[in-house]
């Protein structure tokens, strides 16, 4: 078995380490339990939920490799997707603390996770208080973003919508070393951003052609390009300051 | 100085803590470290924001008396609601572990409040992990509060949209002993729900009749009636599981 050892290797290996280290400065003692934390590793095809909305003691996944979404159905069968989630994001950790999951989880891509129970959440926290801390960080950021998502379907025009959405994947991404300024692979579809941000799937095709032609954004071939970064935040009236990405406020 | 004794007074005269019996069952001493957090007393008139978007070093605030609203305001001056707080409820959470604010809090009604800073509650967590549990808790079922606003505004008619907000305050409130099945005091006006639910405050008071004539609920002089809780339920398609409200989880 491949022994991870030293502070700098298991940030570099752990996107979860690497994005809680936005938050708070982990110690060697840290990180040792968060890395016993990733001791049941498991694997998902993509189109097989790994979170089930309505059942009851579901675990919860740390994200390694790949993209998932969260969504939740409407009995007449309608879906909102309320998140995609990266390498370093928590699946279900919302389930693990409700009776039932309030939402399901979809691989988008194949899936690399580590599975999660409630007990070694609890047993962690225990063990280092400051961890406990860091992940009420983790879901305080989600909910930021959910509440990003409803001002964005609430109050903003669909290009501006299209374009926040482009951006904040892009500095998500770029907290654990998958995307920049300049772009990021997206394996996401025309379908799942239409059920993302509230417009049809014909919508979201018309307004990437308009972010392209007016030289801000292309999403082409599975990635995206930010052809003029500023300009696209300027009209997206991006701001980044809920994705809380400046750097440890715990030392 | 009154000093209050005993584990059934402590959840009787705090919200908060008969908020957070609803997951852990809490021991005599997680019930003095949470007495312990309610040493700064604070009181708010209508009006006056407590949380201010964009500000760091933000004080988190324990609800006593008082409703209170969350909201984001966009640069072109829409404001979006993304929550009422009532008492129980945290103000500002999120905002003490953002370096800065990502939403404002305001008054809806003159508030007493204790004031709570990042200090207190990383000093509580060390002394009572299930306490930073029982937090993640409230935090988690916030979160899956605004992610059934998102999927409310995103793909719910403006009857249902209403008919499910009336309901989830009416669960909310009966959670902390000042709602039932048969109704609450509600101070919000026409104006706080249409920015809440992405209405007109004229479309409020149309699908407000509607919900009336129908013989569903009834929103009249700062109280709403539930003249049939179960069809309004079913109407709106509400399902209680993501307020979590069935007892302790955690033993």
């Amino acid at each position: 078995m491949f022994i991870i050892s030293g502070k700098g290797t298991i940030i570099e290996k752990r996107p979860l380490a690497r994005k809680l280290s936005a938050f708070v400065a982990l110690s060697d003692a840290e990180l040792s339990v968060l890395e016993r934390l990733h001791k049941r590793r498991r694997t998902f095809v993509a189109g097989r939920d790994l979170v089930h909305q309505g059942q009851a003691d579901q675990a919860a996944y740390i994200l390694l490799s790949g993209w998932a979404c969260s969504y939740k159905l409407l009995h007449d069968g309608q879906r909102q997707i309320v998140d995609f989630q990266i390498p370093g994001d928590f699946l279900g950790l919302r389930s693990v603390v409700l009776h039932v999951s309030d939402h399901s989880v979809e691989p988008v891509t194949d899936l690399e996770v580590t599975e999660v129970f409630a007990a070694d959440l609890f047993e962690a926290f225990a063990q280092t208080p400051r961890l406990a801390t860091a992940l009420l960080w983790t879901a305080s950021r989600d909910e930021a973003m959910v509440v990003e998502h409803l001002v964005g379907i609430g109050r903003r025009g669909a290009a501006e919508r299209m374009a926040h959405f482009l951006l904040e994947l892009g500095n998500r991404l770029t907290l654990v070393g998958l995307g920049s300024k300049a772009g990021y692979d997206c394996p996401l579809t025309q379908y799942l951003i239409a059920d993302a941000i509230g417009l049809s799937a014909v919508h979201v095709n018309r307004v990437l052609r308009q972010l392209r032609e007016d030289g801000l954004a292309t999403f082409r071939d599975g990635h995206v390009t930010f052809d003029d970064y500023d300009k696209l935040a300027a009209f997206a009236d991006f701001e980044t300051s809920y994705l809380d990405q400046l750097g440890p406020l715990l030392k």
